[in-house]
């Protein structure tokens, strides 16, 4: 039973997807005492029987009891919805997020990419909306087993307030509390789209060219031609972000590259899709942005008599190469064989 | 012995590289009588031994005792030489062609790409230089061993005329002769620049993409977002010509779209290259043009106070990753495997 269960002022959270990142995340908050309620698909079986068990790099433990549920509409009313399912999934929200949320429940999406937020607006409208960046190094091993291997912070904010500012500003602080109680290191932030755009500096790049060329990131980065290519990625990115009117200190580009340089060989998360045969996020990570730029585009070239440059053209070729490699059935044994 | 070796006005051939263009061209030129002197390297003593043999779409024929030399020195001075080498092995142009020309003797390269002809300018000095482009399906199959599938024209013309451009294009036109007269469809031009740039609109998309991408062509044109790709990379190659000043008509953009949709799938030279571990000709075919526009753009750069957009961003992207994916040692067991 959760400890806190009948705590008037504590909140009571869902997790929608318990993979590496949601397991983790609701892993340590239920670990810690918090209200927490994991919708399992197909591991539910094996968590119900096994409980859930976490390796991290901050200390092992085991949930013997967390509370799973298979359907959503079995689980109790929940004032924070945490979605951590892949955005290629999230077609089932419009199903899960109505029946989870109380009344006033408020929705966290943890996916990846630009815009990922406006899935969870349409599936539950009337609540507001918050989108937070992991910066983690987390894997799911196997049923109910999360890796967590390095890293873990979030930065989080409002996205959709539905009016209410000060009200979400002041959940958002009260979660973050929760989480930092749960030893995550959770930052609200004011704004979620600097966050966004500037965890995109990493992601298209590295995500994109990682899949594309078949290579880890110390490989891209330790070629001249795919190294240049890559910093003219993230300042395209770092371009698109200062047209749809998002500031980003222009330090971070390098920041960028030499963050990059000191990581171990790392598969990004795309990769890792792409080699398994599952979808990719694409369209979170490269198609959203894509569109916020090209939105931006038409309306100033309808504007000026001057058609302007594509601010991110390597951006876009990079999309559709993945889009190409994501439409092959063969792919990825080719790749993986 | 050669057939019409004495004849006053006759020509003297020399094939540097002969592989499946230059062992069928030569092979076609010997077999039908005229003077032909092959230098090879690998299949030497095989074809001495065997001779050679060529399955071709309009008949097989063997050559049992055709004119072939392992060493420049040891071969007739010739009246042109045509090189059919890859361009990767440029280098040893420059050890051959002084070996191996007339005194008034011209080269005429039949490589892939752009400025391929710069090479032969640069290892014989003061010879005049013709450029040809082919357009033939045709494979080395092993040591003297030609298979040649369909197609067979080539567009040639004058590059460097060593101030000599009224007997160059007689003699242009005389090589033209002797091909015909061989069952060769050879065409002189006096617009060698537009026939390469007209050539590069398929190579470059095709080529490039067929390696990054793992594709034949049918597959590429077959996905949306990968046709889309192409085709902006075909428009781009368009827009780099005019851009070098090189005119070619607006409609070369739809039939080579429309050109690739009919043909059978097709391993494009690069793919098959870089399949079997080969260098691919990537600096030949996108880094020259992608030079050739960026000289010309940092002209008008420095001439204008405003910063022009690169004609050609796909193509310089393209060349990137083509570039990563040679310098990968073990990227084409990758592949293959």
């Amino acid at each position: 039973m959760p400890m806190f269960f009948t705590r008037e002022d504590s909140m009571r959270y869902a997790i929608v997807g318990s993979g590496a990142v949601g397991g983790l995340y609701g892993g340590m908050m239920a670990h810690h005492g918090k209200d927490v309620h994991f919708l399992l698909r197909s591991d539910f079986d094996h968590v119900r029987e096994n409980g859930m068990r976490i390796d991290s790099v901050n200390g092992d433990f085991v949930l013997s009891n967390p509370n799973v549920y298979q359907r959503p509409e079995d689980m109790p009313r929940c004032d924070l919805v945490i979605v951590a399912l892949k955005s290629t999934n999230n077609a089932m929200l419009a199903d899960t997020l109505p029946k989870v949320l109380a009344d006033d429940g408020i929705v966290l999406t943890l996916q990846n990419g630009l815009d990922v937020e406006a899935d969870c607006v349409a599936a539950a409208p009337g609540h507001a909306v918050m989108g937070g960046c992991c910066f983690l190094c987390s894997n799911k091993l196997g049923p109910g087993h999360i890796h967590h291997l390095d890293y873990g912070r979030i930065v989080f904010g409002g996205y959709e307030f539905i009016g209410q500012v000060d009200r979400i500003e002041k959940l958002g602080k009260q979660i973050a509390d929760d989480m930092q109680a749960s030893g995550i290191d959770a930052n609200w932030t004011e704004d979620l789209p600097a966050a966004r755009w500037r965890k995109l500096m990493w992601n298209v790049p590295f995500n994109g060219l990682s899949v594309v060329l078949d290579a880890s990131t110390d490989a891209i980065i330790g070629c001249p031609a795919s190294r240049t290519l890559a910093d003219r990625i993230i300042r395209e990115v770092h371009a698109g972000a200062a047209f749809c009117g998002v500031s980003i200190d222009e330090s971070a580009i390098e920041k960028t590259m030499r963050h990059t340089e000191t990581m171990v060989p790392y598969d990004s998360s795309m990769r890792l899709d792409f080699l398994n045969g599952r979808p990719m996020e694409i369209e979170a990570i490269l198609g959203n942005p894509l569109r916020a730029v090209e939105r931006r585009l038409a309306d100033r070239n309808a504007d000026s008599a001057e058609k302007l440059a594509h601010p991110m053209p390597s951006v876009k070729m990079l999309r559709e190469q993945l889009q190409f490699l994501d439409s092959r059935p063969d792919t990825a044994s080719n790749l993986s064989g």
